[in-house]
């Protein structure tokens, strides 16, 4: 795996009871992958001969971010590094202009948009849509980064002048976000999670609860279906989430991610197979593993960076408070704003499970002392 | 954590979450958990200078097996080191004689035993208990190794001339083997789980199923509360397993174990707190997590080595075939009789837990080939 982040540490994790010989490319030896992992080879996925070189001792590569160069992709696969997913999957990805184009051309349900190459762009879709609209930036954006709601041609303006490529979108009225994983093999096999409802604040995910709360059998399928569908279509191999907007008039895709996702760490505890041992299978070409929930509810809730240099004096609190609650740190160090780790609570009772996965956040974070 | 064997490997997997800095004291570096941990020590856990300098550099010691020197053991503990659990309950864990004295003392039910010096000693036994009657090495027995059944003194002859330390108890004609796991915290807090059903060949652990099939809840109660009993009499710190003889007449304690169980690896995916992060969390003196099972039936089996010297090829075929069955293998070279790996099964319906479990084992092990 290219990149030593948390989903390359959860990764490693569910590889091991597979026996996978798992290595990692990092950035430092104090990565959160680096931290627990055997196999970590430091170096720059930035330098394509670090990347060959890495490559080289692979039989399958495959990525915990989407920031390596495409050049440096076509290069691998020009060399026979087997790539999963591949290069054309991943561009989609790193394109937002190109992702669009191609999920729409497929069908599939997406918000009204178009390039922009200057202001009459912006006054075009504004005036098909009504004001706001949603300035993004084709590439690079994640997080909330690279997103922009703007009232007026006059607030586009000064976006526009930063040189960096947009596309215009109209500004959804959402219900709520929903996500969907799903995990497709390279044999065509494809294997989709239950959808769950993310709430999220400056465009970083805050909460999930899975299942989406209150989400119609027909409703759940037709999101289901669309992310098997573009899996499908997009080629892609392991895990691929898809973000939505929940609307009155049916669900709307709003982004993908090719690899495991902060929308299914509830399944490391949520569902049978978790997305991360998901991945794996999927990228190696084995059977997927059965995607059924292990209990009624699922809450997970991210600990965001706060007042507490080091959680874990907090776990005898959060342990004693509520012994069921699953506690995941990344070994990351705590900066304000930056997520370190994330806490599931399962039940049968939703607001059961999300009050006692928002409590133990909370507390780790230490915005409450009892 | 030292010794590096599949115990270790799957407490680092339980560690990661919890964000533990995991040390191995490994014999090689290619022990199943010096292959994927990334803080190995290579040295000899026979070694006082070994274990010394290893100790250096953790907070608390536990253990992957029974086999350090006790006097090794004191030593640590004079030098200060934090060592769960603590040199008593290990001393009572590798000498039978003092722990069947001790469990006895306390009025915990036991089989009726005697230590050996010579001959008489097994007549008097068997004078009161009839033949046969059971011969144990005091130290060093495991998985059936130190254990002989013996129907006349002139059977027990050979054994006694061996001058190994024996004792002699009586033969139980048990109904079935019974297993208790629980974890117990230096401050006194015990959490106990359900108890399992094991299925022992040659004295091998086969299979476990949670809970015991039928168990009535008194007869459940009972053996939980030994175990619980039995934990704060030998202020036992960490994991214990307790395993027991079920008869008519109800449950007699056989053996201890003070580690993570091979009876206990079915709460990996069957228990929303697994054997081997409830070990991590009771040697930290942090609050023990909920012992409650995630699914009405598991049913655990143990893969054997066989007649296959790589069994990742046969993942394809387990995987198709069940997408819901558990694989967790230990990295180790498949030797004939061997304990490579394990696989578990979780349903409504133990009959079809116990023939998925079985057939992933048996395909896995290359005894069947469809």
């Amino acid at each position: 795996m290219i990149g030593a982040g948390q989903l390359a540490r959860m990764t490693h994790e569910a590889g091991i009871p597979l026996g996978i010989k798992f290595r990692v490319l990092a950035g430092t030896t104090s990565d959160s992958a680096s931290q627990v992992a055997r196999n970590v080879v430091v170096g720059d996925y930035r330098s394509l001969s670090d990347l060959r070189e890495f490559a080289g001792h692979c039989d399958v590569v495959t990525f915990d971010h989407e920031h390596v160069p495409p050049a440096h992709l076509e290069a691998l696969q020009a060399a026979r590094v087997i790539l999963r997913p591949g290069p054309e999957a991943l561009l989609l990805a790193q394109d937002k202009a190109v992702m669009r184009a191609r999920l729409g051309a497929a069908g599939i349900p997406v918000p009204r948009w178009r390039k922009v190459s200057g202001e009459p762009d912006v006054a075009v879709l504004a005036a098909a849509t009504g004001w706001p609209v949603v300035l993004k930036a084709v590439r690079g954006g994640y997080d909330g980064r690279g997103v922009w709601v703007v009232r007026s041609t006059a607030e586009a303006r000064p976006l526009l002048r930063q040189g960096a490529r947009l596309l215009v979108e109209e500004y959804v009225p959402f219900t709520r976000e929903l996500s969907v994983l799903v995990a497709r093999s390279p044999s065509g096999q494809a294997a989709v999670y239950p959808v769950v409802e993310s709430v999220q604040v400056d465009g970083v995910c805050r909460e999930v609860y899975a299942p989406a709360p209150g989400i119609s059998p027909e409703h759940a399928l037709a999101a289901q279906r669309a992310a098997v569908a573009i899996a499908g279509e997009l080629h892609v191999t392991g895990l691929m989430a898809v973000e939505l907007f929940d609307t009155p008039a049916g669900v709307l895709v709003n982004e993908l991610a090719m690899r495991p996702h902060n929308t299914g760490h509830w399944s490391i505890e949520g569902a049978r197979t978790s997305q991360f041992e998901q991945h794996l299978r999927a990228v190696l070409d084995l059977p997927l593993g059965e995607t059924r929930m292990t209990t009624r509810h699922a809450a997970m809730v991210n600990v965001i960076g706060g007042s507490h240099p080091d959680m874990y004096p907090a776990y005898r609190h959060c342990m004693a408070r509520d012994p069921g609650v699953k506690i995941h740190m990344y070994g990351k160090e705590v900066r304000k704003g930056r997520k370190v780790g994330h806490v599931t609570a399962l039940g049968d009772d939703l607001a059961d499970c999300q009050e006692r996965a928002r409590h133990a956040a909370a507390y780790l974070r230490g915005d409450i002392t009892e």
